[in-house]
């Protein structure tokens, strides 16, 4: 036995106990005549005392040698501390340490193993391991833990039964890019990794499985932006002779227990909102509902007053920022550069202070009378205080870049507050989009994905009006799942396969398992995947997924730490039957 | 809603309810004036009646079309049945159908949907979806999932975190190939999928994370015998600040768990066993002890009393079979075959019957007395009734061969029993063995196992004779998990890459990101990984793991149902940089 306790149990109860502590050397503080040690393990920090007067001359001179790192073994006896620490559960001891055992040395840590460390992006990743020692890094991934504990426990009570698919799997064209990887035994054939189980869910529904999920990794290999993973963890879910009501209402449940069980926030019944109106309204088909500004469109109100700018425009759309009327002439100028970046790229920004005395002040009193501005303040709702904002231009292009604007301005403003949690369905997915390059139509969700059933009429005539029986969660302005009802009839299968301009030929190459599969009784069924990562990263309250995983992948799809990927001996691929083509 | 109830759970208490039920036909028969339909789903088969009195002329028509494996959906009222099944859950009522609606129709199966089916293996595997709608199949995925359960909260209760590592990481050329995947990003370069989680498990106690778990898939391109798959699924375990005993009693917690909550058995304090006496007392570094049959080593007994075929051979061991004695002619001439097959290799077999009468009779009788029999049965704990079974050759091809040849003996007389659980502890591994073929000792377990303190004296003297903390849990004859103390000590593990005869340079290429972790305060830590695969099958009672795999690859690692592996086009090896070596 290397303890008898960890190093955050210890407390005032245990005074005068004889007990045995393993763990890392956090600090010493040596003052010669005493010296101090914090001792810590992944349940906490004990404070260890060794003294002059009451330890032997080479116990004094060994915790002498002891530096930040150190792993040690020391048997003590519990004494009250006399400067206690009311911060952490041990504050109220320390243990007088009788005997010390370095268990291993270490180097000096290349960064601070503390809240917060002086170690850049770069230099965690090399030595994650140390980074992992960290409460931030540490307590993300035991909350990681936890929240797949309870989606598990919660999923299997409610009667899905995990069932765990193959990773190695064919290689389809649509979609992303796959991950490939060549098979020896079949010379010059590859299995691919899954970018998800979709088929095979669908297939273990047609099997009668009736209620599945899997936590899972999927791949995928594209070109990485910020946190992006080649690798990444879905909820994966499918579910037998249901309609969409029945996936929402049981995946809301699902949601709700954790934000209760995990953060204790309770929810009301989560809103709806179709596609239609989330980009209406927010510009977005994943709004943060968690703060107002409303997108307001003010085509009749600014246009043919004169002002030509917004006059020869698709949409003039605008959005009250609250309280936001004292900003600066510095502040609006920052905002004016701010949406014409590229990454935004907006032409001009207009904007109309409602003030606090009432009155109103614009970029463009020329044209606009004040009466004229207190129309856009009632479309907008803006009250006195508040900042009217006002773009124009291409509908779609406008909405998504006052969409930009607003998260921008959420984000300022401190409105976007990580411990609130405002869900939303998003639900009436157009079934298709279409795609200026290949000139074709594109299924939005997959092509497995089931049109409503009364626009169904429209899918030759009108493919860009078909709504899908598709949904997504959106919460907090991120989409943390997504779903559809299933097409369980070979003959809408073989339509929508039409419509996405496969050939027979290439609907039977990629997907002829599965329109085999749905000849022999497919039931009507739909389901749902939730990113993982995203989804504990935001009920963590972070915007950012990496820490929430405990090998992550630079931006350039490597390991730092291990070092991957990595060339291959000659004798290797030559097994493979490949040879590399360096250009 | 498309029912309202399942097909597993109405009963007499429902009797008069309106109700309605969605599901697939597993049987239809048709009398004219009534038409019987047993309808199943995941949860069970209720009997639905239509008749001619009591239903509509189309209703009846419409149910004259059904076949097997249509997806129908029925609302009806429950009633009495008039003959009742006692055999199932549904078995007093049938429901009156007044509404039916065909959901889907199918194909005429390719095989019968049956507890026992009609359908070959190959076939079974193409349409693995319809396998699985099969009740044994079914159920065993259910039951995986179940363990898996039991798994992951017995553990998560024990403190210990479940933490995904990654899937894409480094080729390593120790052990068995690895898959690899080529990065697009990083021309000419390659990721491996993990053998096991082996190295990110110890990077994660040198980070502190204390107690380690995941379910998680593992790669091996082996060439596959019978019941291997190119990927499985272990329980991947790890703890810090922890001997060998410390992991045993945990491990074995976890073990007696799941046999009391999944089987319903409790088990004693489990038995341990050094590998060298399971060596010399089963042949076997995994031996079943559901039944005896020990070895008995007969060297001085049978030696020297003019039997040749003994006395040069370095070992002579025998075996008593229970109540064989009665074995005809016939029988042992079989068995003297069996032992010959190339598969075992053995060159003969002695045998010896104790009569019940008390009287012996061998096939060696010219060489040794009934006196002399009787001493063997006495050391083999003969009985009379028994069978004593000799064999003799080089002592360790001799201990396999009769191990076998038990094993054999334990199958065809029933000793084996699916529902008898034995578990066992293997302890005391040898940390080396010789490889002929490249003259070099080989890691038994791997690399970082630590070896026994007593021996480390003997590393370089007597490498061969150095035992390690290392460990097999052992379950009716069967290795369900394995692990090992591992070496946290930078100058241990450099002495062990040099007996074991990596350079400096090739241990730095390969494990340099594990030994620059190990200089950064390593925890002594241990751990062990289980067969999840097979752990499952074994509780099942069941010897082969397929069945308990949703999507099982065929033994030339293909996935015959959705035609895995296959060519990729051009292009895509165009951007990974490839091209296809064929002979």
């Amino acid at each position: 036995m290397y303890r008898s306790h960890t190093c955050g149990e210890l407390n005032a109860s245990a005074i005068g106990q004889e007990i045995t502590l393993a763990g890392w050397v956090q600090k010493v503080r040596n003052k010669g005549f005493m010296i101090w040690v914090d001792l810590r393990d992944r349940y906490g920090i004990t404070q260890l005392i060794f003294d002059e007067e009451r330890s032997a001359e080479d116990l004094m001179n060994l915790a002498g040698t002891l530096a930040r790192e150190f792993v040690i073994q020391v048997k003590g006896e519990v004494i009250e501390r006399e400067s206690k620490n009311p911060n952490i559960p041990t504050g109220d001891i320390e243990v007088l340490v009788k005997e010390l055992q370095i268990l291993n040395d270490s180097k000096t840590p290349p960064f601070t193993i503390e809240e917060e460390t002086d170690g850049g992006e770069d230099l965690r990743m090399k030595y994650r391991y140390l980074d992992i020692r960290r409460n931030p890094v540490k307590n993300k991934l035991m909350f990681r833990h936890k929240v797949a504990m309870q989606v598990r426990n919660y999923l299997s009570d409610q009667g899905f039964i995990e069932v765990e698919t193959p990773y190695l799997i064919k290689s389809t064209p649509e979609g992303a890019r796959d991950f490939v990887v060549p098979s020896r035994m079949n010379e010059g054939q590859f299995y691919a990794l899954p970018q998800s189980p979709q088929t095979f869910k669908q297939l273990l529904m047609v099997g009668g499985m009736d209620k599945y999920f899997q936590i899972v990794k999927c791949f995928r290999d594209e070109d990485l932006r910020a946190d992006r993973q080649p690798e990444f963890t879905q909820i994966d879910c499918e579910m037998t002779f249901v309609e969409q009501e029945d996936i929402l209402d049981i995946f809301e449940g699902l949601t709700r227990h954790l934000l209760k069980e995990i953060k204790g926030v309770e929810v009301e019944k989560f809103p709806r909102m179709t596609y239609a109106e989330a980009m209406k309204k927010y510009g977005n088909d994943k709004p943060d509902i968690r703060f107002g500004m409303e997108f307001a469109e003010l085509d009749e109100l600014a246009k043919n007053k004169g002002f030509n700018v917004f006059d020869q425009q698709e949409l003039v759309v605008g959005i009250a920022v609250p309280g936001a009327a004292s900003f600066t002439r510095k502040e609006l100028d920052a905002l004016i550069s701010w949406v014409k970046r590229p990454q935004v790229g907006a032409s001009g920004l207009v904007y109309a202070k409602y003030n606090e005395d009432g009155s109103m002040k614009s970029s463009v009193d020329k044209f606009y009378s004040e009466e004229d501005l207190k129309e856009w303040a009632e479309a907008t709702g803006a009250k006195p205080g508040d900042l009217i904002l006002v773009m124009a231009g291409d509908a779609n292009k406008t909405r998504t870049q006052l969409s930009a604007l607003r998260m921008h301005l959420g984000n300022e403003l401190g409105l976007r507050k990580a411990e609130e949690f405002a869900p939303l369905w998003v639900v009436d997915f157009p079934l298709l989009e279409w795609d200026e390059e290949t000139e074709r139509y594109h299924a939005m969700h997959h092509p497995f994905t089931s049109p409503k059933p009364e626009d169904i009429s429209k899918l030759e005539s009108a493919p860009g009006e078909v709504r899908a029986n598709a949904y997504d969660l959106v919460l907090n302005g991120n989409e943390i799942g997504g779903g559809s009802i299933r097409i369980h009839d070979q003959q809408m299968q073989s339509r929508m396969f039409d419509l996405l301009g496969f050939t027979k030929e290439e609907a039977k190459a990629q997907f002829g398992f599965l329109m085999d599969a749905f000849q022999y009784g497919a039931p009507p069924h739909g389901g749902i995947a939730f990113g993982f990562d995203r989804l504990t990263a935001i009920l963590g309250g972070q915007e950012s997924i990496r820490d929430y995983i405990a090998f992550p992948k630079n931006n350039a799809g490597r390991d730092i730490m291990i070092d991957a990927p990595a060339p291959l001996d000659d004798e290797q691929l030559e097994e493979l039957h490949l040879r590399v083509k360096i250009e």
